[in-house]
């Protein structure tokens, strides 16, 4: 993917925001499936040939929605201890994953088959290690954060993606307890 | 779906398993983007409109493949010990998920949107119910199935399909541990 200019209100930067508002309205509305390139562009009034040049696959431009999407939404609580932290955090995320747009984003950006990692995730991994690096700095003895991946974003995701039963209230905590405990 | 005729030798399985060997084939092949009834049906040399008639749905047809693939793979370890019995059968759903074309079909299914879970994960909860339940009948006081789903297949399905991390030698047993400690 190259994404050559992205200056704000330039014609490129238009393009940009079409093509991405074109896709959140197509995943919105249609099956997956339906979801192309030529028909991405067609909702964007944009030639397809702009769309092919500038991102390449559907992959790749699923992959350019899913990280604006998931970039910055959601803020890494201080409140100065570590398992408040991570039960807003988590109670965020969780909350995010029941949001029907961002997992028809999340679907898609994983059907579509970007090898790499799915851009939904790497944001995530950042915000916990921060809120872990944190409690270091404190002088306490936090879990690695491929252990608090495992325990917090896994179950989060799983069961997003996975199965049919969203996230309970007091699930967040319920997973914290069992990473800090 | 409706599967009205399974009887083996029958016409309706012998298109069954054309169908399902084509979608295999395409997942291995193409990019998932490609994978449309019309191709499938080209592949597998049926009619588009037996397809339609018989599956619906790209999304129904992928469950179908995806129940197939993922049940009765993998068998339920029987040890004695619920901590060794999780230990084999977590490391053998890892590795499992190391197979490019088990991720495909993972990617596929859940990409098309299927409502209702991933046929790819049902067979497992039932199976981690199987050896809990069995740990319960020795006397045993094992963790409830939603947390053991929580502990194990978050963190395998989460890596396999969200992360570049495959599963490395040993981390079946850290998750283990983390969920009996």
């Amino acid at each position: 993917m190259s994404v050559t200019n992205t200056r704000p209100g330039g014609r490129s930067s238009r393009i940009r925001a079409a093509v991405h508002r074109a896709v959140r309205e197509l995943l919105a509305t249609e099956p997956a499936e339906a979801l192309t390139l030529p028909v991405v562009a067609g909702r964007a009034g944009v030639h397809p040939t702009t769309l092919y040049r500038r991102w390449g696959s559907l992959a790749d431009l699923l992959a350019d929605v899913a990280t604006s999407r998931f970039s910055g939404d959601i803020v890494v609580p201080d409140t100065g201890s570590l398992r408040e932290d991570l039960v807003r955090w988590t109670t965020d995320v969780a909350a995010d994953l029941t949001d029907p747009d961002v997992l028809a984003l999340m679907r898609a950006a994983v059907g579509s088959g970007t090898q790499g990692g799915c851009a939904c995730a790497a944001d995530r991994h950042a915000q916990l290690a921060a809120m872990l690096d944190r409690e270091r700095e404190r002088g306490g003895d936090p879990p690695e954060v491929g252990r608090a991946v495992d325990a917090l974003l896994g179950p989060l995701y799983y069961r997003a993606v996975f199965t049919e039963h969203p996230a309970e209230p007091g699930w967040a905590r319920e997973l914290v307890d069992a990473l800090l405990r």
